[in-house]
């Protein structure tokens, strides 16, 4: 896309035509400056098929505030909308409304608050509470989806592989594999998830944190396409690089050429005083060439060379390669753990991707209006009871039990403070038969999990650092219970309501149905 | 992100550090300005689990040239690199090879033959050629395969929804459910698979198509909310859309209230000379819907208003909703080609994450080098010799049967033509034993496929329409055989190479097996 073009396309206009359509309709009807709430969740963890995640990490917020920020109707957006034209010719936007875009069309009148990134979160909770007037708070619903989903759902690939891979160092690898430009997007999400690196340089420059990689294939090829060998080609990387050396040993083959020249050119670093760093695999067994490649570099005195792993790797496969090795390396003399140890992931396609569910099926729904002074709860009421979103103002709150574990999200009225009641009634979100009752002795901690972001437009919370985001990820993670954290079939974590939400949701729901009877 | 940020994040930083590091290692052999090529090529089709393509649809080549024009080593890009370190703590990269860089760093250098978007391609087939020096020749690698990857992906599934829709309009819906900014190259790569259009307004504006769309069901819902109801919200778009109007039906209840409703809205609406255009289904079984919908539209004198379907839409749930109109609508009493031909579909999330399979694994491989005058051939022997890529500089034909359909696409050498020849081999690309011959006669056509595009940075080719490559398109996808074709279980389309290339690539092959021996 052209640099000018790329102004447009990324702007305010980076929306679904309908919203512009009802923001027309609510500026006709004069609803538009009606405050309205939208609630942004997702339904349901995402199921890779095989496997399935039993939470998610929440990310992507300050990506966009800042397209928040920036976004509003410029003239040249203005004119593209005078030009747009009805089936019958006519202008589809009247010079009125466009008029009060003009003056109005920014996302500056918007309160929002969110659980920051980095928290571990679950279905049905609302993870960003939008209020502003409707005709803003409604056009922002598509570029929020699109800024949050995303990222939500790599941050929670990420930590399911960093999990599945012990939390051995995981380097993010995908951008040649990712959907175009959201490879950034995704990268920031993995690092917030679980990776530690990733290769792409220009967003390891804007998040601050070193680019890694090793070297590719075709370096070895260049020097063999010019007569000379592997040997030459991993002693002029080593030469290039003596401190930083991660040599790819797989190009002509592991075990007879990759390996035993890449020791060669060890040896030859040690006697100048280096520390060579690594070995990469990148195809073949890994399991079985892991445990051959840490034999040889056991015995030429190189224990503490990495051994770098990629090729498809996902959380399914690092755990066979590690399940392996636990059981084969003994055999070759081998102390699996410290094996394990010295493993590096490098993950790209199956994590950029979210191989296996790559979309997160997250949504944003009215869930009050404000009319005559009053807030006016809105309800849609679906064929799954399961799919009616929660309505009206609510907070969020974590219980961790006696063993410092979390054991349910809650969500209560605003009025509500669960820390003040003796006896929590937990009630189902949509099944009736279901509930459970927590005394305020079983309970370790509340902890509520919304927070101010923006009062009308205005950043009023101070944002995480990554490695804010990485601290809490992993403290949150801890806080599971072990079958929550599961890889296949977890766990179900409760998400709940308190007794009052319920019967306020349920009285609504009586009042549909009869106002549709 | 900061729109500074995204300055640096998108421009020439946007690749993997690695190559960054095999430039300077390059630089520092000496290596840096001999010419090399690289091809772009895939291995396989995409296989979404339960069903298959046996076809792809090229796409992405004009957006990797406005990057390639754009993108060059600034000051601010170099002066990040000197900030790197090496893990003694030494500058990363040298002064000598950043003075390179700052005037050598762009693609100026860089001759690019492609096979045009909207193409229908095959695996192992090189879609982008680029020849340059090896050192800007590689580093293009990362954001070549980001900007060419990804759009194929998305073209050729929009292009499999479109088939099994019946070529009917489709609507790309998927913005807020694509991997953020990777949006807007999934929706043109979509326009030119298959969509009609686009709800995503920006790029529909940078591509010259009207953005379409419908309502969501927060305006019911706001109206709802506000004590009114769904007639009353129907009214309200039909007041304000009367020539556009598109009613979703489903938000109370779709055949008790929604149809009911927009039938009388639509009444209103011819009584006031206008003729409204359609309803949408979004939940529950859309085929039983589209039905009885077909039925009360048609009997209240209807029988024109598109229903649009929308609702985790794609290939296969196309077809069986097609399938299943065709065997139930009788039994209703209407004709299930006209129900057909009134169709729309609105596909969102799958098809803007190539849902099944979200990635594809396309590659670039380093093939020839030249030194000393003389062109080296660069060859990767895999443990899979179907994975060995083709070596040196290649033709690329389609040939064409009698009956008109593509038979197989021929890989030559370069000084091969095979219009002039009587009798062409068709060797399988690494199984021997597998050959077939075609004879002049049976050929009705020999098309050559590569097309000059960049000759040293200069732009050689007129980039088509996006009209152009969807015309394109669908004269490639009708010039397929029906097997391949097939969403489950395709036919295999013959790659093949000419007897010389076969000849050529083994006794490269047999020359790198004995020098390793």
């Amino acid at each position: 896309m052209k640099a000018a073009d790329q102004t447009i396309a990324e702007g305010i206009l980076f929306t679904d035509e309908y919203q512009l359509t009802m923001a027309q309709l609510y500026f006709r009807m004069g609803l538009h400056e009606k405050l309205a709430q939208f609630d942004h969740f997702f339904r349901r963890y995402p199921d890779y098929g095989q496997h399935q995640a039993g939470y998610c990490v929440n990310a992507g917020l300050e990506w966009l505030l800042d397209w928040m920020q920036e976004a509003h109707f410029r003239e040249a957006d203005l004119e593209y909308l005078r030009s747009q034209r009805t089936r019958s010719g006519e202008p589809l936007f009247q010079e009125d409304f466009l008029a009060w875009l003009r003056v109005h069309g920014s996302f500056e009148g918007i309160t929002l608050r969110a659980i920051p990134e980095g928290r571990v979160v679950h279905p049905n909770v609302p993870l960003t509470v939008v209020q502003g007037p409707l005709i803003m708070a409604q056009i922002l619903e598509t570029s929020l989806l699109n800024h949050l989903n995303y990222p939500i759902l790599i941050a929670t690939k990420a930590s399911r592989i960093r999990e599945s891979g012990q939390r051995r160092l995981l380097l993010e690898f995908g951008l040649r594999r990712a959907h175009e430009k959201g490879a950034n997007a995704g990268a920031r999400a993995a690092l917030i998830g679980g990776a530690d690196f990733t290769s792409n340089v220009g967003v390891s420059h804007v998040l601050g944190y070193p680019p890694k990689g090793t070297h590719a294939h075709s370096m070895v090829q260049a020097f063999m396409a010019l007569g000379m060998t592997e040997l030459e080609a991993f002693r002029a990387f080593a030469e290039t690089y003596p401190d930083d050396c991660i040599l790819l040993v797989d190009t002509v083959d592991t075990l007879e050429s990759g390996l035993p020249h890449a020791i060669q050119v060890f040896e030859e670093l040690r006697r100048k005083g280096h520390k060579p760093l690594g070995v990469r695999l990148d195809s073949g067994d890994l399991a079985y060439l892991s445990i051959q490649a840490a034999k040889m570099l056991n015995q030429a005195g190189f224990p503490e060379v990495s051994i770098v792993l990629s090729n498809e790797l996902d959380e399914l496969v690092i755990w066979q390669i590690i399940t392996q090795i636990q059981r084969e390396a003994p055999r070759y003399g081998l102390d699996p753990d410290q094996l394990i140890q010295r493993l590096v992931y490098g993950v790209g396609t199956r994590l950029i991707t979210s191989w296996g569910e790559p979309a997160l099926g997250g949504v944003y729904k009215l869930v009050a209006i404000r009319d005559g002074g009053e807030w006016r709860p809105a309800i849609k009421i679906s064929e799954s009871p399961s799919k009616t979103p929660n309505p009206g103002h609510k907070k969020v709150w974590r219980l961790y039990d006696q063993r410092g574990f979390a054991t349910a999200d809650l969500l209560s009225l605003e009025d509500e403070d669960p820390t003040q009641m003796e006896r929590i009634v937990l009630r189902h979100p949509s099944d009736h038969t279901k509930r459970r009752v927590l005394h305020r002795d079983e309970i370790s901690q509340i902890e509520p999990l919304l927070q101010d972001i923006l009062v009308e437009g205005k950043l009023v919370a101070e944002l995480p650092s990554i490695e804010e985001m990485r601290a809490q990820r992993q403290a949150d993670v801890q806080r599971l219970d072990p079958g929550v954290r599961r890889l296949i079939n977890p766990h179900v974590y409760h998400v709940s309501l308190t007794q009052r939400l319920w019967d306020f949701k349920e009285a609504l729901i009586q009042e549909v149905i009869e106002a549709n009877e």
